[in-house]
């Protein structure tokens, strides 16, 4: 795996040490504080005559590991497209994945399920912690190849933590949506990364030159983390939607939105090639981009024709910025994307975010019927207008704007 | 990606054109047309008091995301035995299925679902649309590597179409049974391709020439895709058979003859070799004929000793097509079938669809007892006798041939 | 394929011959034994009112898809981490596991559910067949690389026999709890190949010398198979575990533990080794050693805290001893372990099963409520007490180290 030599003398011992005190650590925790649940706890279970259906496990386990096989495998095998981090991509990604679910199971419980001093825990605490690991593997693309395992471990543990607090304060202060994390995951792990991609410009910009870019063996690779993201989406958007129509309708839009962005970016990557070649590179990463932009509104009734749109409107941005803005951001801002997490995550997650505010500020009685309640309770019950939702959710993503640049910008200090 | 050079200056507009033009017709089309059905429209859903377990999602939807991968990573990766066409083969897959899903939604609610001037959709629409892109792809491997990507896009505008009427004649029309696609997707899209690998013939004859073939190291990715179609097959069968009974019956029956046949083909490949080698094209799509051939037939009582017969079956007239027939299909009859489709779908399909009619006229009222009606609604309601159900059976696989052979000749004329 | 040359001429005919008599004798036993259940019977299932959510293909099946993409995809392609192999594991594995899951229906069906002279089936039984299969792949990488197919068919065939026969002896006579296999699948798989591998160590010893090993490239391939156990693990100990909470805690004890021996591996693996750098092979089988551990005892209330340490120690033993008793293994104990599945399967399955007999052992109506009557149904009846059912557990490891280790002496004979 790639490492500076300069630092393996303190490698060798700081990465067992590091991995050791974190598990150590959570383990201590979780001895204290983290207790199933009522639908995990055999005692708590039985004491209600239940049927098994009223178990969410069956309504939540198979988008699970939908979204489990998009961390593991999607974003793993994804980034072998930079062929010099073939390895790396997915062995660090592992690692951190690994950590970031336990760690993450931590910081969200504290915050969203803390009843009298425990933790109670189940399969949506499991997609939580999958989906919080997706916000560190994106900020992972950011830097890759310029840190080492401990630097991203240390990464990890701040991300996860301020990612929690930046989700307590969108979904239980704002009281914004965002099922599909265009914001909560996506414009937080991809601003994260890149401030800390900046940070890290400066001493490692010798090394880090000519190390982007693909090879036609490591594309097949990658093809096989992109078709995962790909088909495994519309369960990623869907996993913690309401159950009936809202999970449902979740995933039909999600699909339709990524058949539009794959075309888009099809027909803008031959476009802009000055021999007509299709670049992998835009095929592998901004194909992807009608599932960020869906992130915040496919729950909501966007009308598949505006899933579409949506769709396309983010592989077209989405490949632009492969093609236009991201040597900008190289010369202009010292900000070396290694992935190009910035077109695939950034830009498709504000536009995602922008969208839901839209979709919310249209949102109407008479479209989602008794359906209201579940979607944008507080406008339901009248606490809030359409618009007033629409406004709290462009706070929500002013919000994450900030926490995400400020967490990355704490990298420069260590 | 593999092009004609001749063709590239025109390619570098015509493919983008193409896809923006699709796209921009698919949008306006879903814009005036295509809706969310009952259960993925909040209003409508929440008009009555559903339970959860009312929405078809939870009895679909893992079955979708098993054909979905089937799709993309399967029939992606199978492809890339050839080594030459590894990338256009995954890379064309992706265009092409995310056009055809878009599409096939139309070109299928316009036939199947159009109620009062609109197409309601949800999860049955997401695994028919998917059905109909498995076809386009079938047709695809048939003539791999003689097409560029713009005439691609045209034959799955055109196939996409056809395999909807083709569909509507069958199942509407004739009341024939086919929820696996022996003869809608298996045979349809065999003989298309095959028919347009004929009539592409001639002007490509010297450059196809030693073109096919696998090699050593393609084979590990190719296995990727032949292992994710094998263990997923039992899925796309019984995708949209009948809750209860039905579903589970049809994977049941999927597995065991996927199990038998994969024992034929190892047993043929090694015994038609001189030196007794297996060889690794028999084995990465031989050893899927179990899977196509109880596509009509599964979801029906063939028991479990039938699947195991009908899958052996597959294997070894599959596993002696790539042996003896394809030659002769090149020599004799100009066709030259990339990836062998004739040997995987085409053979299998027919038997299938054989298979399918002898089983229909077996069924008896002992046999089903209540279940008859679901099964064939026709018999049990005394419209039709069991022995007229097996000739209808046959009535639509000749319809498929006729269809799918004049369609594949359509290509001609561009 | 890897083969002896001076076997060829025989195998020429032996390997198509043994094919095709086990198939053919699998053909008759299902004609005469094997029929559909009342979940999968047309006639049966609609003799009573059902409601659809009665039919256990929708509480089972999405678990069974999880485990036969581990045994097709996760050990065919983790196998492949020594590269002289690629093939062979993966082409073996196929052919194999094809012909297992075909035959463990016979056995386990005489066994288990053996009606009036039939064995009825369904989607359990479909998921006992991978299980064993599971079993069966487990010996396979103890002796990858020394055996033929047809021996390799030989030893399926008798060892699919004795694992029924042991898991009769635990589960039926015993009154073992062990769910997720670490007896019955991982220790009974282990001890079989190991002690099979002593007994070819002889004749094989110069051959086999230089063959382990991975390489760079291979190691991709690889950690396909090794990141789809590892998603999938949660699924695998839970696919036959009690519906409702049971099902529901057993993934999230898995989920964790794998978790925490990911850490550990890593840890282990960098402080191991000389440089600090981490050796893939490791990564590749040691992280998955959490979800082996907890088997037996992840359906139990082993708490979360429980499931961390279990899997940290898991992880622990393994990598020590890929790195320090391997060698010795061979050295002393004449023991060639090519895939090292007594690091993985061996050590962990043991540590499993005491684990298990612990946490029984501390079993009370306290802490499992109402729950007691379905993971401990004898004590909860009164006819055992904790205790008693930890000694029973106990008794099942013993068991099914003697079964193992006399199957695989078996071999010597051959």
């Amino acid at each position: 795996m790639a490492r500076n030599s300069s630092h393996t003398a303190g490698l060798r011992v700081q990465l067992p040490l590091l991995c050791l005190l974190f598990q150590a650590a959570i383990v201590i925790l979780f001895s204290f504080f983290v207790r199933y649940n009522h639908e995990t706890d055999s005692s708590l279970w039985h004491q209600s005559n239940h049927s098994i259906m009223d178990n969410d496990f069956y309504f939540r386990y198979p988008s699970f590991q939908d979204v489990h096989t998009m961390i593991f495998i999607g974003f793993g095998f994804l980034m072998t497209f930079l062929q010099r981090y073939g390895f790396s991509s997915i062995g660090f990604n592992f690692l951190l994945s690994a950590f970031s679910l336990q760690w993450s199971t931590l910081v969200q419980g504290f915050l969203h399920s803390f009843h009298e001093g425990k933790i109670y825990i189940g399969v949506e605490s499991m997609i939580n912690a999958d989906f919080c690991t997706g916000a560190v593997l994106i900020s992972f693309g950011a830097v890759l190849g310029k840190t080492s395992p401990v630097q991203l471990l240390l990464m990890s543990l701040l991300e996860v933590t301020l990612f929690g607090i930046n989700e307590f304060i969108l979904l239980n202060l704002l009281g914004v949506k965002d099922a599909g994390g265009s914001m909560t995951i996506h414009t937080f792990g991809a601003y994260f990364g890149l401030v800390l991609s900046r940070v890290l410009y400066r001493s490692q910009l010798d090394k880090s030159k000519h190390r982007e870019g693909s090879v036609y063996h490591s594309d097949l690779f990658a093809m096989i983390g992109t078709i995962f993201l790909w088909i495994f989406w519309p369960s990623f958007n869907s996993a913690i939607t309401h159950t009936g129509d809202g999970q449902h309708r979740t995933a039909l839009n999600t699909y339709y939105s990524l058949g539009a962005s794959t075309l888009s970016t099809f027909a803008l990557s031959a476009l802009l090639n000055r021999e007509g070649k299709l670049d992998m590179v835009h095929i592998q990463n901004a194909a992807l981009a009608g599932g960020v932009v869906v992130g915040t509104s496919a729950e909501m009734m966007i009308t598949p024709f505006g899933a579409l749109v949506a769709g396309f409107l983010a592989g077209t941005i989405s490949t632009l910025g492969y093609k236009f803005l991201m040597p900008i951001l190289e010369s202009k801002f010292k900000v070396q994307d290694t992935c190009g997490v910035h077109n695939l995550h950034g830009m498709p997650g504000v536009l995602g975010a922008l969208l839901g505010a839209l979709v919310a500020a249209l949102a109407t009685h008479q479209t989602y019927g008794e359906g209201l309640e579940k979607i944008f309770p507080l406008v339901a019950k009248g606490h809030r207008s359409a618009t007033s939702q629409a406004v709290y959710q462009l706070l929500g993503l002013f919000v994450t704007l900030v926490l995400a640049s400020l967490g990355g910008g704490i990298g420069e200090t260590r």
